[in-house]
């Protein structure tokens, strides 16, 4: 293929003639926040930001930068876990953060139309001004944009009950790198009429086509819920009640893994006060919602029985929304504490959700081979464990050279066990090379397949997923 | 692109060492089952129809049909209603039917491996040995294929509580036209692993890959159901009450609506007896269900508030599950008493729900103008209405001449009020035609672009979708 270009003073000019002088960012300085997401550590400078106001300047500007072969690398909040949204190839990056319109919100039919620049936050807190909810809610939600989350295929802890993005996501405006503008599906709850190109969005990363807006679902919104904090004295009866809560029938509406190590650190950093018993190693944070009172009750009971079979130590019921509020805090809190605590590498593994205790038992044995401690935490209702990986005392050294082949069995481990290498935070610039130990030389020769047919000269976000 | 080839004796020979002589049906009498589907009075027949034992047998017949450059159309139970499973270029048949395993159910995940060729009811009845729930029942459930409902990404009457198909395929074995074998994901309930294959096989008509395998998700059985049948003087008022039940915040289990006419032509077909008054035009079958009576009990009261505000007349209570079982029969036997009255087409709308009363209206409106009658029916909660257009006294010659023009019409109006040309019986034979009305050139570009990555040959059901 033809070498990238570097953006010449010329096709500065016609980014600027697109997009208004005010919107395209160049200096070193400006360029700095755009230079990093939430991954490691890691810089890479796009040449330029544009920040576009509308799919017709988006449009113009993926003509022009296929025109000179001119690299993009699209941008929602920057919140992203594997370096998605880092300009790896340097090239023009192209901010959505300008696109961030709520444009209606249809009570009658429970959808809403939203530019991707929408804060998902946001976006919540609107709808349920409605009654209505949009339960996706990835850790980051005050921050992250609906585009990221439909671009990364984003979770969070509802989605046990509730699902991912990709069950909400209806039909998507995109822009092709040809700056063709089309329309993926319908604003309909089924759809049969050929290849499914929303869903095949979902999850793409940015590397097919630059999403302009987004028709979502809602859905009504419960009234009442619980929430209950469960301690164990090892992960493995931690991991092990989680599948015992489904095989008895209940569905909660979250079902959060916490270890112990990750709720020390949080205490650390951020003051929160949660009475930590010695011997207590693992943790559940178990949410249940509904509409009537007596069935949540019912649901609690049931939940109790089979935490008492897997040696739960103590149930702590939150007894007002403060103190749920301090519950939720601890683990939404809990990337950041481990992050502000020490290097770390951050693995995405998701297993068939019995295999976890086999999970997490490996990755420790994994950890005293190679040397690393990790702190582990996730959405261990849908068998979706955040694996940090600290540095601590590993010679730095070691970080750079052993790490891998650590990271390396994990992800074995994890296959092994019918899983994959991401459950919600996408694979990106980090975790490509990992994909050969799960996905077949057919299965990635059908994915890159499909990324020529939506751009051929390969502009769209360089480098990332394969 | 090269011709196709017809199966020559050589080929037959080749076709018969893979699959053993038992299991190659050439004379006329033994394929006729296998020219027709469920689609109107379609029939193409095939050159040969094979029945592979295993995976291993269908890549072995793939590459040899590449090698020839034979077309192959898989073939599930032949229950579709878009000519999907039609061999329209003659060529080999593939058929599943032997490919009819249930490999193991997994009650610690909550998950199954099957084969294809499992009947949809067959699999529910085994899953609900274990106290589990697969949902998703098209109203064929008693002959229908889980193969087929994955490729034509079939609902039913449940979907639009539990979801189509489509929310419960985690993994896919499938074997590509070249004898490649891959699979498509992993077998976990949340996915990020760069692009969703599963998805993207899902509703794709057997014109990428031939399905071998399939990992589908189950879920907790609910305990209890109420089952209702609503009157009203006019289809507007009966679509009207459909969204107002979830703006009142409930999700039936099922909500289905019916026509008088539908109801009247299963009454003399099949004998059901149901008590028609005079002046009631149209009918919503409401099904809830949960784990709660009181709950039910809740909901029902609401949604009769509901039912009253638009204007209903009567609500039946099935007060067994005997009378539950009748219920639902008349909306099962509608398709096929139909079909026993008069020549017909169907077509498979969908649109957001509150769009419904306009596009029922319309239908009628479009009716007028041709001279056709219609009789509609359908998932109104999913806003999916399939509208069985009748010949009744229409002359042949309109019926053959100007139909196509007032389908059109329909799916101008389908496409106007968000919606699309299928929500669960696909595109296949019949509307491929219909595809640009709602599909820009673009659009239909990537989707035939993504059928060359797979078939790059285009030997896998030719003809179809495009």
């Amino acid at each position: 293929m033809i070498p990238f270009s570097p953006i010449t003073e010329d096709i500065l000019a016609e980014i600027t003639a697109i997009a208004g002088p005010g919107y395209v960012l160049c200096g070193r300085e400006e360029l700095e926040p755009f230079a990093h997401d939430e991954t490691e550590d890691l810089r890479f400078f796009p040449e330029v930001v544009v920040r576009p106001a509308d799919t017709a300047q988006v449009s113009a500007l993926l003509r022009l930068c296929t025109k000179h072969r001119v690299p993009v690398t699209p941008r929602g909040a920057g919140t992203g876990l594997s370096g998605g949204a880092l300009a790896v190839n340097g090239g023009l990056m192209l901010s959505t953060d300008r696109l961030n319109k709520i444009i209606s919100i249809d009570t009658q039919n429970l959808q809403a139309l939203v530019e991707p620049g929408v804060i998902t936050e946001v976006f919540m807190n609107e709808v349920a001004g409605y009654g209505l909810l949009y339960p996706v809610d990835p850790s980051s939600k005050g921050s992250c944009f609906l585009g990221g989350n439909v671009a990364h295929g984003s979770g969070g802890p509802r989605a046990v009950k509730y699902g991912t993005v990709r069950e909400y996501v209806l039909n998507l405006e995109i822009v092709l790198p040809d700056g063709e503008v089309t329309w993926t599906g319908a604003n309909t709850l089924k759809y049969a009429s050929g290849y499914n190109l929303t869903q095949l969005m979902v999850g793409s990363e940015g590397t097919l086509a630059v999403i302009t807006k987004i028709v979502l679902k809602l859905i009504a919104r419960p009234a009442l819920n619980v929430l209950m904090m469960a301690s164990f004295l090892s992960n493995e009866q931690a991991c092990a009640a989680v599948s015992g809560i489904f095989r008895a029938g209940i569905l909660p509406s979250a079902l959060e893994f916490m270890e112990r190590k990750g709720i020390e650190w949080v205490k650390v950093f951020d003051h929160i006060s949660f009475p930590l018993k010695p011997g207590d190693q693992a943790f559940l944070l178990i949410e249940l919602d509904g509409n009537d009172s007596g069935v949540l009750f019912g649901e609690s009971e049931k939940i109790n029985e089979v935490l008492e079979l897997h040696g739960c130590t103590d149930v702590l019921f939150a007894d007002s929304s403060v103190q749920k509020e301090e519950l939720w805090k601890i683990r939404r809190t809990m990337p950041l504490s481990v992050k502000s605590n020490s290097i770390y590498k951050e693995e995405d593994t998701v297993v068939p959700r019995a295999g976890l205790p086999q999970l997490i038992n490996g990755v420790k044995e994994i950890g005293n081979k190679y040397g690393f401690e990790s702190v582990c935490y996730g959405h261990a209702g849908d068998g979706n464990l955040h694996i940090n990986i600290i540095r601590g005392g590993m010679s730095e050294d070691a970080w750079n050279t052993k790490l891998k082949a650590g990271i390396r069995e994990i992800f074995e481990l994890t296959v092994s066990l019918g899983g994959t290498i991401s459950g919600e935070h996408g694979i990106g610039y980090v975790q490509k090379e990992y994909m050969p130990l799960k996905y077949s030389a057919t299965h990635l020769a059908l994915m890159k397949g499909i990324k020529a047919v939506f751009d051929p000269q390969g502009i769209l976000n360089p480098g990332k997923i394969f």
